[in-house]
């Protein structure tokens, strides 16, 4: 029987989100933003999804430190301690090993359920039930990712081939892949040995970074050094300095042998861009989805429009695009050309820096 | 030699300029805002140009009630008693009749140069001479338009035949035409024998009333009995409410014997639509006509693209297109489907009146 006491949330929430310009910005990202209109942020879903399994004064949300105050107001019952603030981002690698030192301090004991703050998961049940099991195999030493039975070719994803196991419960993964181009991920899919890499990760703290010790000495030294001192906010940013920018993935997923995956399904979506949120959101019959109260589609269709709060759109015969109006700032762009916003969004930002977050 | 002590400016300022929806409100419509991005509203360039030929102490404007101070904030030169605030609208045949019985109340002698409020003439020399010609032709008792010589089969306008004159001076008038379909346009163009309806007027405020009594008895009539009392706020209700809603060249261009033109050319258009203040507008060498600060277009040509204020627009592949946006409305509608705009912005109006406006 597995005991929950060690268990620990770790909600990674220090990206910037700009694929969801104009709505996501350096000053209010992605994860704090209501997107599915539930009146939640992602962040709150995610923390809630948590909480039904791990008592608040386990979670820790990992984060960049200008959105540490954006946290707390956000997640009141998240204790302020449990705010841990990177001064600067360096990916995934450091943010966890830092939470696994900080968790191994805490109680040498902890399991860590590492989540994104700003992905979508609309079966929480089978969630949590998944979690449970891949709770089960980390209390067997292993490394545990949740990977996602694919539903499309999906080039947006990086992909998990595993060894296909008839009971459909945990197993070794063979290999990590990059995202890969439509050809090889139609192949992938239609082979049934590739999963979706969910970025959901579930292992003892002390399995963690005993691993890291093998795989990434580097980044586990620097923690190893900032904690065997009391250290100070300096050494901090002096240690996010010395880091890599590396990802979980490269930095440990890759190359260990300890790597198992949980082939899950829980409606699940990074929620990567604005054509993956129209994939998510209620259609009407002419298939645009709509967020906002005084929406006109007029001989229109196939078109996700967003307008905040109380403003009026009138569209008349347009067909497949993203339409997002904050009131401040003004996107239109047809969702198969959305990898454009990143670049467009960005030379706003470098024109005018101040009109842009 | 012509006496311009006697020559009154009458400026039409009543409209809603629904097809400029949502600059254009019923609350604040065209004729107040800048289109050109000159710092004059529409009505403020009217004045100014007529101000060239006639003291603004000679000029009436002509408005909705509601617009009265709107107007005399524009217009702070305008004697406050040279506004005339009419308490329904009824189209220009009632407006023109109201103004004409002023005028001649305060001058037996006036002759008016009658102009809407609401359309761009960028030649404007050009303009002041053509007026100085209708003058004269006012002078000898005739009712004169001017007719803009045509440069494309605008299905947008109504057209005056005309006898042509090979000195190009003033000419009798056939027949007004309404607005035609395309073939009858290009027939119209191609035989040389029409102009555009430009509704701008120059006649005796006599000669006009003497008109109306032949050809608009009941709207003649309405007024003079209004003009052979003191009349009052309630009496013009009164007079307004009994009023057909009937254009001037319905009530009487249509059917009087003393009708001539003058073929102009001055740079004019109506700005009826966002089209046409498209083919007005400064474009770039992609076609793409832009007003506002910070407005970012990639992979699109030919749009209109209009951000009030200091706002951000991104737009990416996009063609054809009107896109405006005033912080409160967003339109988005390919130009050569904007005749759906006033239906749409009708639904608006209808359905979320406080939003409309």
């Amino acid at each position: 029987m597995l005991d929950m006491k060690h268990v620990y949330g770790v909600i990674m929430a220090g990206g910037i989100g700009s694929r969801f310009w104009p709505v996501s910005t350096p000053r209010l990202p992605k994860q704090f933003h209501d997107f599915m209109g539930t009146g939640e942020s992602l962040l709150q879903q995610t923390f809630r999804r948590l909480s039904q399994m791990i008592p608040a004064e386990r979670i820790v949300v990992v984060t960049h430190q200008d959105y540490a105050a954006l946290v707390a107001e956000q997640l009141p019952v998240l204790p302020t301690n449990n705010i841990l603030g990177e001064p600067l981002r360096k990916n995934t690698a450091p943010t966890i090993c830092w939470a696994a030192f900080e968790l191994q301090r805490r109680d040498a004991s902890a399991t860590m359920v590492v989540c994104p703050s700003d992905h979508l998961i609309l079966q929480e049940q089978t969630f949590i039930q998944t979690v449970h099991a891949a709770l089960e195999g980390a209390a067997g030493n292993k490394l545990v990712t949740l990977g996602i039975q694919p539903t499309r070719p999906d080039t947006g994803y990086g992909y998990i081939q595993y060894e296909p196991n008839p009971a459909g419960s945990i197993t070794k993964v063979r290999a990590f892949t990059e995202k890969p181009d439509e050809a090889h991920a139609k192949t992938f899919v239609e082979s049934g040995e590739f999963l979706w890499n969910s970025g959901i990760f579930i292992w003892k703290s002390s399995v963690l970074l005993a691993e890291m010790v093998t795989h990434s000495p580097e980044i586990y030294q620097i923690f190893s050094n900032l904690f065997n001192s009391e250290f100070k906010a300096s050494d901090l940013a002096e240690a996010y300095t010395q880091c890599k920018n590396e990802s979980i993935d490269y930095a440990l997923m890759e190359k260990s042998d300890e790597v198992y995956v949980i082939p899950s399904s829980f409606g699940w979506s990074d929620l990567g861009t604005w054509g993956s949120l129209y994939h998510q959101l209620r259609k009407d019959d002419a298939g645009n989805a709509t967020v906002g109260k005084y929406v006109v589609l007029s001989n229109s269709k196939d078109n996700l429009v967003r307008m905040e709060g109380d403003r009026v759109a009138v569209i008349h015969g347009l067909e497949g695009y993203v339409v997002v109006d904050t009131g401040k700032s003004l996107l239109i762009c047809p969702l198969n050309q959305e990898q454009s916003i990143r670049k467009l969004s960005g030379d706003v930002s470098i024109n005018w820096g101040d009109r842009f977050d």
